[in-house]
């Protein structure tokens, strides 16, 4: 065992799966504020791939910024139009010389690399979006310090030092409601989407729990294309309800109710329509961070980190590297470790020590009806230790895509 | 009593005051997300007004994204400057033109004045800021709906009705911890930098308390044109430690420990040295919603609201207007009721109904020993009954700058 | 006869073909001015086409300003980058919102049109350059004054009213020096770059006639993806150099000296390599009406209108219509009448006045050794009408794309 | 007598001032194309002067790209506002970094400069206008190379090598035509407006003459905050119309015909009238080099060089260099010899030799009747002789702000 400062607690608070009410929300992957989150990550994940490819380590940038200005449309059955386009504008700072040791001099094409990511995110994510023409980005990197950051991609890497004093926190199990909205979300954006075209990919989900009965406003643009007329839209949202409704009854015994588009009015003709999938396209600006924290979703019942996770440097950035770690923790143990109802982990960093030794690191259980935490106890600190030792792993993870930030 | 939808309940928790370890964050008026916070806010209020003096009536907008991104300094005691300057994009939408019921025609001069709003914020928030030269402000604002939002404004005003599924919480007392972070920045930039201009308003505490020991961490930009030298920038920081633990013991028994610029390596001159008093100065990207929640604290022991407040419409604005109001609910209760010794009120709207008529107002309350919440649930049900009965007073307040929004 | 207001004089001096000293320049289509001119003429043909398509006329709308700021680049053998994209800014003013006489309402997407055409325009002209990463194009139109501009499209329209006082120029023949500069730059740019992908569309020609020795200086902007090393290189400039001395040969028996890249210097590698085939790629910024005069040359020897063509509406705007209308009127008198050196056709607009009946429309004459002017007087005042009751003919060319404006 | 190639020529053509028909205009200082032009060069002389200050000689630079895209305003009598900003940009580049041979290191603010030039000398030419938020500046100057430009400064300077093929053309002296047209205008924009605060410096001349009948058209920009209603405006214009017409009548024995804001409708209340002074604040968007050429005029009389020469670097651009010392040897040339009708000075460069040994320097001359081109020939030549002796003159003057660009 390590002599890592590892506190496992017994929480005098009931589980979140057993308050009065619970609410969580998930904005997915084509609300503005999550397009801002993905092109930020994008953005970081092909610098970092950039400096590793040319340079072979990654160096000093951070892009967690990207303001998203909503632009305007006309959308119309059978296919409107853009009319003024959307502006994206990608902030940060990134290295553009650098000199290695042996003399080596390197000119990093950031500002091209930044653009092309974000260009094949949202190609990939708002397919109907026209890159150039329904939206211009646009990029304003600072120049970096070009100091080394990290000897991470090298063989043998060491351990960096924590920079700051920042904290993670991460929860495990999901809740039902949680896990609902969650996979609603992924399941509309995946498999329904790709057979109803219709459905574009800016779908927000509200969950709302009290006692025994959950409560899912689905807010869905729908794409005006494949559209033909008003009777087509109603189906297309019926559809939804009914989709999502399934799929809650399958996670739950719950009573569930789902509504859908509740702020359509059909008499009016104001209806959720839109040209391209996202209300991004009329009025809804976005920015990062502003959404989804790293788990997936916003839980107002527990403790959040306001930090903005997305578009971080994943080799240094204290913050965000503690909020992925924390969240990973947490599920590890809950699903190597029986008994647990309710899991938080916390992760506190000391400035000038290595990232995988932190300040404190706690983790508050609520232990099943007839289990004892000191039953589990020395099972949590173990794999606590454990993936606290394989820190790096998260920034390998991060830049390879493999862990979601949003 | 009124009939609205509220609960008081006893939460079988401990207060934060209570729990073994409490982080609590600000961000000082200075730092770049506050300063967009800051110009959000600002812009919103100048909207508001203009809409009042002209119309009558507050019209559609939304100012909540404002960008910032850094800039490049060459700071040097006894004056450096900025080489490159400071860019801060005001996002949002706003309506320009407007044809009341009686057919007047109005034009509304929305960028100026949001360009203004911003340039004097920036000129009493950062003086050393030379606005245009240091810092470059535009606007980006799409076209409003031009419907008629609200008769707010005109006597016998009715109240709005949720147009959003949106929830708000609030918290009180504050904490020791808290008070003292919170305490200590408005000092510093208070009546501290009144005799200290060497202290830049890029003032920024995090606090941690283990138990019973309080670990102050202050980042402090200093401003170089008042500090002829090393010797006086180290005086300058011994300062600041001073003031601040001299404030903070006047708030706790606990035993507190101060840190002022930590990362400063006098060696390699290497401090936090500043031409106008502000990160943004150099490489410090900033955006609204990232940093202080609208009780001016990032308090992740607590449960917070991911909405940004700064910049939305007072009128409208369901997520905006709740978290105030529920942050104002608890502040007076506790100030009324005795026997409080922790209290979260939180607000859940409902579609379509008076905002006065929340679908939930619940009110967790950890007592003091002794009391039971018993004996003071009526008083508390009376207090959250009135507030919400007086919600318009927080727009009203929000538009005469009244209200504290980060 | 019509009774509009056309002199035809003897002109007192050379010709342009017989004066000592003749200085001709063409910047070629991947010029930086050149491209603004491009997309701003690209911008107002799909401008026009939209308005027809829709409206049936064309609305107000001008769109001759485009701002270029060029980028940064690593050109290399075999292949390099860009290191930070080109910005390219269509500015102007365009009418969103129309309401026409019958009541129905207009959206015209004007921005998005702009974009598209400006996208397509660079695809077509510099199509090594990567949209979206390698250049960046943002547009900022304003309000257009919605008023209903012209009745041109449909049957029987009128002449439009002179707006402006305006004048237009136009030459006839083309001396040598100026057909060579011209043509050589065409060649270069059509049938030569197809056999020879390295040669880059910037191709800047200036020719310098003293007596009878020609003089040509051609830069050309290489394309590093297609030459291997520096000796490819020095063949792609050695055969640039042959294919215009053999052109200019077959055009002039005077002595013809042409260089190419003559500010290359081999021992320290500085040479004109480019990764995209425009300058634009590395420091040469560009905007609209600083090169090429309407009849495609900069021709100092003869008196030009400073004002810019490209970009501008050409169903009313005077200056336009006039310098395209007098360079057409003058090749097409030389092309019909015989015994003409040198012509220069002037048009003098009238505000009010039908812009078929200028102010003044006068034609100063050169005539070959032998022919008196009162020989062919009344033939050049027949064309000279013609041409004038044809005005609109203009018009409709310039929206179809047939007529050069750069 | 030096080896400079000068060549003395009689023209066989007539003096403009003989010709038939001639005409000229002159964009006033507050026209959007000169406000372009003026800030371009306030921001080459700001930039000069840092690098003079600083480093002791002119680094590489080049700023003759502005763009102005025009705002929108509701100007009224008694004082209207802006209500949608214009905005400038400013484009080129510039050097930031620059390490002289004594291994001094610089970094220079030459965006702030720029910033601050630009905001400067609006402030003086267009003081209505409220900087910030009636118009926003901003600024995009790529690297310069960083390679010494030059010794100018330094005692003992070596005159400058040619690194362009470029020509420059002057002309004297003025018709009464131009002269009248251009002090019309400074006085209009001088001690008229001095006394006159009403008038704008948007003032737009035209002359055109016809044998002895000189027309002149006027555009005057009002200030609606000087003019309390239409009466006032008529007055306005009469005053102008009245002062122009004096200052004609003054220099010329022809006919004189003023017209002032001619498009004016009473009746429909379509007037010139503005809020800052200059038609940029609606619809009106300028650039560099669109404008008056670097004697104040647009000549269609005469040749004219494209060669923008607003911004660009005065110690080592050939262009501006010989079109501003061409013009000063026309102007001294018939300054200090009688006896010349008409003269034009051109200079062409050649890359490689020093400026003050152009290629050839030809001086056309139409003298006066019964004078001699030989009486007078070696005159001129001594003074083209001594002037481009005296080169490096036109750099220093340009500097220091005492040469006209536009």
């Amino acid at each position: 065992m390590s002599d890592r400062n590892i506190r496992i607690e017994s929480v005098d608070r009931r589980a979140v799966e057993d308050q009065e009410v619970e609410i969580v929300e998930r904005k997915g992957i084509g609300h503005p504020d999550s397009l801002c989150d993905g092109i930020a990550e994008s953005v970081s994940r092909a610098l970092s791939n950039l400096y590793l490819d040319r340079v072979g380590e990654v160096l000093h940038y951070n892009t967690d910024e990207t303001q998203l200005a909503a632009g305007n449309a006309s959308p119309a059955f059978g296919g409107g139009e853009v009319v003024e386009p959307i502006h994206v504008l990608i902030v940060g700072r990134a290295t553009r010389q650098y000199e290695a040791d042996d003399g080596t001099s390197y000119t990093l094409p950031v500002d091209s690399v930044a653009l092309s990511a974000a260009r094949d995110y949202l190609a990939e994510t708002v397919p109907e979006l026209d890159f150039g023409t329904d939206v211009v980005v646009d990029v304003r990197l600072g120049e970096g310090s070009g100091d080394l950051q990290t000897v991470f991609g090298e063989d043998g890497a060491a351990v960096p030092m924590a920079n700051d004093t920042s904290f993670g926190v991460g929860h495990a199990p999901l809740t039902e409601t949680e896990r609902i909205v969650l996979e609603a979300e992924e399941y509309l954006n995946g498999p329904y989407a790709d057979d109803h075209p219709e459905l574009g990919p800016d779908v927000k989900i509200m969950g709302k729990r009290e006692g025994d009965r959950i409560d899912l406003t689905v807010a869905a643009a729908m794409i005006d294309s494949y559209l033909a007329d008003m009777a087509a839209y109603r189906d297309a949202v019926a559809n939804v309800r009914e989709a999502v409704t399934d799929l809650a009854e399958s996670y739950t015994d719950r009573a569930v109710s789902v509504e859908v588009n509740t702020a359509d009015d059909y008499d009016e003709g104001s209806i959720y329509l839109t040209t391209t999938g996202t209300s991004a396209e009329q009025g809804d600006d976005g920015s990062v961070g502003r959404g989804n924290r790293s788990n997936g979703l916003i839980t107002p019942n527990r403790p959040m980190s306001m930090e903005a996770t997305s578009g971080k440097n994943p080799v240094n950035h204290i913050g965000k590297i503690y909020n992925l770690l924390s969240t990973r923790i947490a599920e590890t143990v809950v699903d190597e470790v029986d008994g647990i109802r309710d899991l938080r982990v916390r992760l506190l960093s000391q400035i000038g020590r290595p990232i995988d030794q932190p300040h404190v690191a706690d983790a508050f259980v609520v232990t099943d009806d007839g289990v004892d935490l000191t039953d589990i106890e020395s099972d949590i600190q173990t794999i606590v230790d454990r993936e606290l030792a394989a820190v790096t792993d998260v920034t390998r993870d991060v830049i390879e895509g493999d862990l979601r930030t949003f």
